[in-house]
């Protein structure tokens, strides 16, 4: 349906505009490339060939390719090729419905606002909900009160228009969205109940505003999400991630009913990049029934459960050995017991699977590598067999560091947490604890793998903010400049590595994808400057040139 | 002499008693170890087959070798091997002659300094003077006043004593010395001329202690350095560096007497380590002219020249191309002009020279880069050809950076330079300078090679204090906790490769050694502990348990 379109706009489309052309099918053999492979045996090189089915033969030099080959060649004009990047941890769907609504954060006046409105809705099939989120009146000049539906009837007059406050706390609808719900503009609205209120105007009318309790006066009548809503937001997602060079992403956890879905974008031809999913934990003995072979598809492999051990640092719901710095008594929540954690670890190996456990606290990184050691102990498995993952490894003793890696442990990290958390990170934990916060370099140094990801929508899609961070552990404004907790940078080539090769060993796609070297999917990324040589100041003015799955094209710069 | 009866007592020495116990010569097989090799190819192996030679004749699994060859196999016992390391910049003969001094930095008392000259005295001929440096009164306590030569007549009745203040600026003899001097310890010394002083006690006679122009009085009497104190100074330098993992140096410029004596040394087997020594700029036209063929030696390689482009930044004396950030008006100072430079570094390279240059300042480091683009276009050398290096290359201009890289200018940094020099480095050169200031990350992702070394006896001998620092960019005490500038850190296969394979090719001695891998000579290191695991404050825990060279132990842990 609509990717199928798009995709094949794409590869039909004519690409002879660009400065670089590739054909829309291989086979054909770039060259004048500066190509890292990730492949130790052959670490750089400047020609690709790419046989008809989208398998890399040969990866070396112009002259050795041409002779072998009498593919056409390409001339990648100097361009930096890296492989295709692997996201392993994000979330895709939600990141497809969150493109579904419009992004109101940020926006600087009420006429952003529906400028930005006005361009969501071009997309949007007639008589649908307009949905968005993220507002807030304090970011549009001083003493702004509550906006109106009046300040959106103009431009929206008959479709429905809902948009959530940036805090969750307020939700502000147009007249049409006012009836859609049943609501009359024209009458007083009923007294307002405890914990809710609607916002009125001078005469006594609703204003459009709705705060908390009362949100559901008008927000519970936004249609549900329905297979096309899903369909649209995984098509939309796809786009999304083409778009910043993603090959691939590994989704930390989805419910049984998307399964289905997937498998059949996936049978259609139309699930444009690779998905490794998690299953979500509730649904594993039923996952491990129904699909007790795995599934194994070159575009979604599901062979794994995403398991939660505790909450969040930013809300203090993460469990910790001992009380926060900045709250005393309180150490935070693990989700389950030790015990109970133990019995789903043993329970999920048991069927097979690989175990993704969430665990931000120093306490939930233990109780899951005390889990992980005793169900793998009971199976005589050995370290490392299963490739069991900690995601996130967030905040973790110094005395388990060691221990992840003698297990085998691959630490699932997203190294822009740590450049969105640093401001208040420290204050949470403290000075002692926050030596093993965010430490990628002593995880890598003990031999532990790491997977790198960005856990979007959470954080942005685009992997190279996360190669900044890794490699800087600064923002995007280069601040601080030693970088914060500096020495725990990973150096470009770990970066790459953790967003290639060790994100496909993560996912057991190591043998299809992951590095350049002959035998593997030809998955890679063209990009407008050398990422692993420009300064740490350019890495972010890198762009991507060409997204390249199976040697086709699914995404070209304009 | 000395060294020969040291080495051949080593080499006869039963090491049967060492928990560890390598034969005094190949051949053997090393196993159950767990070696870094630093060849790409090859990166870890568990066992190593060294010929009769002290050749590596394989690296790999100890099923592999012990099937291969008929050797003697020997235990390491699980200890972690690294190839020798090579200090890429250092002092050696310096190192010796400060060993021919008792060395009193950090006495806490006056019976603490006698202790030290105590031990010190041991290995003293009879009647030879003892000297030392390093000592200041006002370690030791409140108020103390200036020793006397009474302090140190009790310990020292008849052998001459001449201790130098830390500064420099004042000396303390004992009575021997001032007889030796020939100034009469019961006679009131003459008036003090204009810049000096002698201090005397209530009845006007001398203390023992001398100021300034006052301290020839007795320190012009010292015996003059002669064949004999060089031969000991050498002889304890080459001890010194081998109990601390070295097994080559790069000695940072040398006039051309010691070149012979060097020869000698070699030619008699008491050249204990690899020595790539560089000629001092002085002299390099002369050396060119007696050496044509430069000297290629397998202890001792000349084929490269210093020079100096400015001074230090500690004393302001560092050319930068903007004023100090402490010192309106002051840029500091270029040794030579640009133009003067140009032509030396011509000359030198039309000799064939490798030439090194001494360059902190950011106009110093650009003036030289200059030169060696200029004199190297002049040739139509390539990028890289002839392996000119930058020594220190301390404070670089961002805009220089990549330009290192591309012209394949070695940068040959000492690691622990950032961390002695953090607590002031950045109020010199300013918040923005500061970002190319000592700045290893940058060089090496621009694609710079790094050679690293310490600068001994500046800095502390042992390189293990370097890798540290580059590492962590933390002084020994792990302070500041994410390190200054962190994200300039090395890796630790970054900061190992630094001081072995990339130092040898800084020396063009890669083929020779600097990897373990077949073919190379068999020089390594035993350590007590896995210096590439271990938590980062472990690292300087880490000792030596065995330099061996040739295959051969130089140096044995007691």
């Amino acid at each position: 349906m609509r990717l199928a379109a798009v995709l094949l706009a794409l590869l039909a489309a004519p690409v002879f505009a660009q400065p670089l052309a590739l054909p829309d099918l291989p086979p054909y053999i770039l060259t004048n490339a500066r190509i890292y492979t990730v492949d130790d045996a052959n670490p750089m090189a400047d020609a690709i060939a790419v046989d008809p089915t989208g398998v890399i033969a040969a990866v070396g030099s112009r002259e050795d390719l041409t002779a072998m080959y009498t593919w056409p060649e390409v001339d990648a004009k100097g361009h930096t090729v890296i492989p295709g990047l692997i996201d392993a941890h994000a979330h895709l769907m939600n990141l497809g419905t969150s493109l579904l609504q419009a992004d109101l954060v940020g926006t600087t006046s009420k006429a952003d606002v529906i400028a930005r409105l006005t361009a969501f809705e071009a997309d949007l099939p007639e008589g649908a909900w307009l949905t968005g989120r993220g507002w807030d009146q304090n970011d549009w000049g001083e003493g702004e009160p509550f906006p109106t539906r009046a300040d959106l009837d103009a431009a929206f007059p008959t479709r429905p228009v809902w948009l959530v406050r940036i805090d969750g706390h307020a939700g502000w609808a147009n007249t049409a969205a006012l009836r859609a719900s049943g609501v009359d503009p024209n009458a007083e609205p009923p007294a307002d109940r405890e914990g809710g209120a609607t916002i009125r105007d001078a005469r006594g009318l609703p204003t459009g505003v709705y705060v908390d309790g009362a949100m559901d006066l008008v927000g519970a009548s936004v249609p549900e999400a329905d297979a096309a809503f899903y369909e649209e937001a995984l098509t939309r997602a796809l786009e999304e991630t083409a778009r910043f060079g993603l090959t691939g992403v590994h989704e930390a956890g989805i419910p049984l009913a998307l399964i289905d879905m997937y498998r059949a974008f996936a049978a259609e031809g139309r699930f444009g990049i690779r998905n490794y999913a998690m299953v979500s934990q509730e649904v594993f003995p039923a996952f491990c029934e129904q699909y007790p072979d795995m599934i194994n598809d070159e575009r979604l492999v599901v062979r794994s459960v995403k398991v939660y051990a505790d909450g969040a640092l930013g809300s203090r719901g993460a469990a910790l050995l001992a009380e926060y710095a900045d709250e005393p008594g309180n150490t935070g929540l693990l989700f389950m017991s030790p015990e109970v954690l133990e019995s789903v670890v043993a329970d999920a190996m048991a069927c097979g699977l690989q175990v993704n456990t969430h665990a931000i606290g120093d306490r939930a990184n233990r109780a899951v590598l005390d889990a992980y050691e005793s169900a793998m102990a009971e199976t005589g498995a050995a370290s490392g067999a299963g490739r069991h993952r900690i995601e996130h490894a967030q905040v973790v003793s110094l005395d388990d560091i060691q221990r992840t890696a003698d297990l085998g442990v691959i630490a699932s990290v997203q190294p822009t947490h740590a450049t969105s958390d640093m401001p208040w990170a420290e204050t949470r934990v403290g000075a002692d604890r926050v030596r093993g916060a965010y430490a990628w370099r002593r995880l890598i140094d003990a031999g532990a793998r790491l997977a790198l990801g960005s856990d979007f929508p959470v954080e942005r899609v685009s992997p190279l903010l996360g190669f900044h961070a890794a490699v800087t552990r600064q923002d995007a404004e280069d601040a601080p400049a030693g970088g914060w907790y500096g020495n725990q940078v990973l150096s470009r080539e770990e970066a790459l590595r953790g967003f290639t090769l060790d994100a496909a060993y993560a996912g057991f796609m190591e043998d299809m994808v992951g590095s350049l070297e002959a035998g593997k999917r030809a998955d890679f990324v063209i990009l407008s400057q050398d990422l692993m040589r420009v300064p740490p100041e350019a890495i972010l003015d890198t762009e991507v040139v060409m997204t390249v799955l199976d040697g086709a094209p699914i995404y070209v710069a304009e």
